[in-house]
C-alpha cells in the first residue's frame, strides 16, 4: 500500500496523459441549433464575406455623399428620386449624379452610391428629395466583408458555443459544426450503507448522494451512460468496474477510497485487464484519498465518499482534465472578490475552501463557509471555492481572492 | 402610429403584467436527474433529519470522550475492544465504560459513545485499544439533524438546480421536484431578404441569424416550439402570427418593427383575436423599435431586426420577465470590473454597451466593444454588457462598473 506517497495536484494531468497517451477529445458533427454549450473541435474560418454586398444599415436614401456636403436645416440639398431597391433584391440599378434611390435596412446599395441618408432627415416634394444634413462617405453602409472577411478565423477551436456566437455562423450559412464528442461516464457508488432511489430506507443506511451531484456536474460536458450502486463485496465491485470500463470512457467510483477496512478500489483497478493505479492520494484538502488508475485506455477515478470532497475532486481534476482535452480557451469560471474573514490552510496540501458571495458597494464579498466535511448543506450554501496553495498558511481578511465556480 | 411615445424600460414588466394578468409560471414535476438548470416552483422543506442517526465522519473507534482525557504519546489510554459496527447496520450495540467499538466512516455510532478516535491515533494489542491523544465530546461525529433538521427549508422557490444542490435533495430521498414549467416560444423571422437553412443563397439576400441566436438563448429556460421565416406579405404574416399564438405562450417576431416601408408587425398584432399593441418603442439603445403586444393571454414581441439589438432586447426584457415569473432569486449573471476607456451614452435612453473582459493584476478590466449595429461579430467578440442609465452622459475610464452576462 503506497497510500502515503501522495501526488501533487499540479502533476496529476501530466501523469494521466503519460499513462494514457491515447486520451484525447474526438470530433463529431453537431447541428447549429443543437450546439448550445458544445465546444468547437476546429477553428471555424469564414468561407464568404459578411455582408456579401454593400448593405444599408438604415431605412433611407442612397446618394453620392459629396452631393450632400453643405446641406443644412436652412439650405437643403436636392436630389431626383429614382425609385427603390427592394429587400432581398440583387439590384442592377445604377445611381447617377444628383439622384437618390430608396433603400430599406438590410438591402443592397446600388452602384454609384456611397452613403445612406436616414428618412428622418429627408423631405419629399413630388419627385424631389430634400435632405437637411450632410452624410459622410460610407455613412450608414456596411461594406462588403466589413463584418467578416472571407478567410478570417471567426471562432477558435476550444470555444464554447453560446447564443451570442451562433449568429456569425448562421450569417455564413454554417449550419453544422465540428465539436468535441462528449466523453462518456459510468458512475459507481460503493458501500453497504448506500441505498438507491428504489430501495426502502432503513435506519443506519445513507441515501446515495454522489451519483446525483456527479451526474448533474457531468451533464454540462459529458454523458452519463450508467449509474449503479454496488455493495462492499470485492468480486461484485470488480465485475461492475470491469463492465463499466467497457461501457464508457471514464469510470467514477464513489466511496471506497479511504484507508478503512473496506478499501477495495485500488485492488480492483490493479486486477483489471492491463490495470494500473498510478495515483493513490493527492496533496489536497479535501479530497486527499483520491485514486486514479486505468484499465487499458479507460480512465478510472476512485473519488472520496464525502459529497463535498467528491465534488471538489471532480471539479479540480476530472472537469479540468476534460476542459484541457477539449482545448477550452474561453473558460469563464472565475471572478474576484474581497475575503470577509481569515482563512487557514493545511500546510503541504492545496486547500479548497468553499465560499459564498455577497455584494456591498459595488464589490463582491467572499464569505468562507465552514462545517463538517460530510455535510450536504455546506455545498448548497456555497457557490464556489477559493484555492490556498500548499506553501501558504492562510489568507487574511480583506485579501483580494480569485473565486472558482463549480 | 404612436411610434414616438416610447415606453421607459423600467415600466415594461409592470405594463405586460397589467395587460396579461394571467401570465405566470406554472408548475410541473421533474425527476432529480433531469433537473439541471430547472427553477424550483416551491420551497423544499426537509421531511427528515440528515443524518437520521449519529454518524461517524472517520474510520476509527467509538468511545466515551471523557475516558480519553489525558491520553498522550507517552501515556496512552486503554480500552477493551468490543467488536464493530458494520456499514449500513442499524446497530443495537451498547458501549459501556472502558470499551471501544470499531465504526467505519458513515456508519452509526453505538449508544453510550460520544466521540470517535481516528485509527491513525490508535494501536491494538490483542483485545486492547491504546489511544495516544484525547478526543472531545462529539468529535468526529455528525449528530442526527446536524446537517439538515426536519422542517428546515433547504432550497427556496426560485432556486436554480445545480450539481451542488441536488446532493441535499438526494440525501433526503427527494427524487422528484416541483419546478417551473418551461414557457414555449415561437420564433418568426420576417423579411423578403431573409433566407433559411434550406434555401439557396442569392446575392442581395441575408441569411436568417436571429432565429438561431434567439433559439439558443431560449433553450436556457424555455422551449422553442417552432421557427419559421415569413416573407413581407401582410396576409401571410398575419396568418403565421395567428397560428403561432395558438402553438406557444410567447411569440417573437424578428424584424419588421422599424419605421420603414414594410412595418407590418404592429398592424398584424392589432388585427389578431383580442389583439392589442401596448408598447411601440422603448427608450433604450440599441433596441428602440421594439413592439410588445398580445392576443388574448399570449404575449407577442416585435424585436428589432439587427442581431445585437434583437439579443439585447431579448436579454433585458424577455429573459428578465421570465426570470421574474420564475421568481428567480439566485441569479448569478453579473460581476464587477474596471472600465478601460470612456463610454458615452445617448441622453434620454438607457444605453446597453457591449463589452469584453480581460484580467490584469487580479482585477477584471472591462473593454467596450464598438462597431456598427448590424455586425454579427460585435456579439461574438463581447461577453456581456454594461448599462448606462438614461440620466447620465457617460462613464469615465477607470469607473467601477457592473457587468451583465448574456
Amino acid at each position: 500500500m503506497n497510500f502515503l506517497k501522495v501526488t501533487d495536484i499540479k502533476d496529476i494531468e501530466k501523469l494521466i496523459l503519460k499513462k494514457i497517451p491515447t486520451l484525447k477529445g474526438k470530433k463529431e458533427i453537431c447541428k447549429l441549433e443543437d450546439s448550445l454549450g458544445r465546444i468547437l473541435y476546429e477553428d471555424i474560418k469564414a468561407i464568404l464575406n459578411v455582408p456579401e454586398f454593400n448593405r444599408s444599415t438604415v431605412d433611407g436614401y442612397a446618394i453620392k455623399s459629396r452631393e450632400s456636403f453643405g446641406a443644412s436645416q436652412g439650405i437643403p440639398a436636392f436630389f431626383t428620386l429614382k425609385g427603390e431597391v427592394f429587400m432581398g433584391e440583387d439590384t442592377s440599378k445604377k445611381l447617377n449624379s444628383g439622384e437618390a434611390i430608396y433603400v430599406p435596412t438590410g438591402a443592397m446599395i446600388p452602384n454609384g452610391a456611397d452613403a445612406m441618408i436616414m428618412i428622418e432627415y429627408c423631405e419629399i416634394l413630388d419627385d424631389t428629395l430634400l435632405i437637411h444634413k450632410p452624410v459622410s462617405k460610407f455613412e450608414n453602409i456596411m461594406l462588403m466583408g466589413e463584418d467578416v472577411k472571407a478567410g478570417d478565423i471567426i471562432l477558435k477551436k476550444g470555444s464554447t458555443i453560446t447564443p451570442e456566437n451562433v449568429g456569425v455562423l448562421a450569417s455564413l450559412g454554417i449550419y453544422e459544426l465540428p465539436v468535441f464528442k462528449k466523453f462518456t461516464f459510468s458512475i459507481i457508488s460503493t458501500g453497504d450503507e448506500i441505498i438507491g432511489e428504489k430501495e426502502e430506507y432503513k435506519m443506519g443506511k445513507i441515501r446515495d448522494i454522489n451519483s446525483y451531484t456527479l451526474s448533474l456536474a457531468i451533464q454540462k460536458f459529458g454523458i452519463v451512460v450508467e449509474k449503479k450502486i454496488v455493495k462492499d463485496n470485492f468480486e461484485t465491485i470488480l465485475e461492475e468496474v470491469r463492465s463499466s470500463t467497457k461501457n464508457s470512457d471514464i469510470v467514477l467510483i464513489s466511496g471506497g477510497s479511504s484507508a478503512g477496512n473496506y478499501d477495495y478500489t485500488s485492488k480492483v483497478i490493479s486486477l483489471l485487464d492491463d490495470g494500473e493505479v498510478f495515483v493513490h492520494g493527492i496533496s489536497i484538502k479535501p479530497g486527499k484519498p483520491t485514486i486514479i488508475g486505468r484499465s487499458k485506455d479507460k480512465l478510472i477515478f476512485g473519488l472520496p465518499g464525502h459529497p463535498i470532497s467528491s465534488m471538489v475532486v471532480f471539479n479540480i481534476i476530472v472537469k479540468k482534465l476534460i476542459e484541457s482535452l477539449y482545448l477550452q480557451e474561453d473558460k469563464d469560471d472565475f471572478y474576484y472578490g474581497i475575503l470577509s474573514q481569515n482563512v487557514h490552510s493545511t500546510p503541504g496540501r492545496t486547500t479548497y475552501q468553499m465560499i459564498n458571495k455577497t455584494v456591498e458597494n459595488n464589490e463582491i464579498i467572499i464569505n468562507p463557509i465552514f462545517g463538517k466535511s460530510g455535510m450536504t448543506t455546506l455545498m448548497t450554501k456555497s457557490n464556489g471555492y477559493i484555492i490556498l496553495e500548499s506553501d501558504i498558511e492562510g489568507l487574511e481578511k480583506t485579501s483580494r481572492v480569485k473565486v472558482y465556480k463549480f
